[in-house]
């Protein structure tokens, strides 16, 4: 079957792993978004505020804001990478390629959310510039085939 | 052709519906934005403001708010949706396992749609879990076929 | 190999070159919103303003907000495109229809990007019209096909 051999392919496996870690991590920072706002009781909705019977009450909070950041950060580096790194894993890549790339990207990734949630800096900028080197280095090495 | 035998695969045509039915719910949610956004006179930009022959003013309104929200939590809830659904459609997946998750997935998303235009807690929490759990569900039992 | 077969059809082909130029322009508005948080020297987190030597401060810079806003619509706009042209090009579509589709979406967003960024109204509407029209149109069209 089609879907069987598209799996028994190293490259497609590989990204099929690394994007199911991506997402995972995406929806974990959701999940963490909503712990703060309960543990911290600052919500985006009035009606969570009566649901959780506290007052609604207007402002922002730095906590539920740097996690809200991380989330949309994770979906602006993450939808490319997904995208960019199905059709480069069906440009026939380099083995080294595909460790690099995938292994590469979640592990920059998870070190931005650390960087990110800790406010270090110029540590953010770095793990950041991993996940975005790889991302802009397959989809240029996919044009390059493709084209 | 591959791209026949793709879509004859019946758990690749499960998540293609979802998938065409999730992303044209994201989209409508952005049709809503701009139609709130009209109706209420409230945009972004000055020049949405003088296209509209109105004058420029800042703040924000709680409807235009809302939409956006629903806006973005679709993007937070449908990529990894679409994205886990894919590679765990190619999973070789049960008939059963096939028809909960994209059958569930959508519906839990105009569910969630409805409850969070409406204000209605805890069905909102409710409705965001149906397609949560689906996401995570599907990811964890990919993992598993693939590791 | 499947892979290679793939990437033989000629509709995914168009598909993937699309998408690679989507997610290289997507990327590219995340990294046009970090040159100007520099040169302005607004930033989001207090860090930042620490790695860059300057005093923390709260308030929007108009500039940044425009950027960001661009970079949210790349993904509002992008992520339904990707989804949806992957399933229509599996879906066996014309080549005229594969060729308006997949050159005129990067066409738009290119459009979009330039005249949201000069604040022309209401030629942006007009740009991000071509995109929303084409995603629909796909969408009902492999709807059509696959139902």
């Amino acid at each position: 079957m089609v879907w069987d051999l598209l799996l028994d392919n190293a490259a497609i496996k590989a990204w099929a792993i690394a994007s199911l870690v991506v997402a995972l991590k995406t929806l974990a920072s959701g999940v963490y978004t909503s712990a703060i706002r309960i543990r911290k009781g600052v919500f985006a909705s009035p009606e969570d505020y009566r649901s959780q019977g506290l007052e609604p009450k207007s402002g922002v909070d730095d906590d539920v804001d740097r996690s809200r950041r991380i989330h949309l950060n994770d979906l602006e580096a993450g939808v490319p990478f997904a995208l960019v790194g199905f059709i480069y894993a069906l440009t026939q890549p380099s083995t080294l390629g595909v460790w690099i790339c995938f292994a590469g990207f979640p592990i920059g990734r998870i070190l931005h959310m650390i960087t990110y949630a800790r406010g270090m800096m110029p540590a953010r900028t770095i793990a950041w510039s991993i996940g975005f080197v790889i991302t802009v280095w397959m989809a240029v090495s996919s044009l390059y085939s493709l084209l």
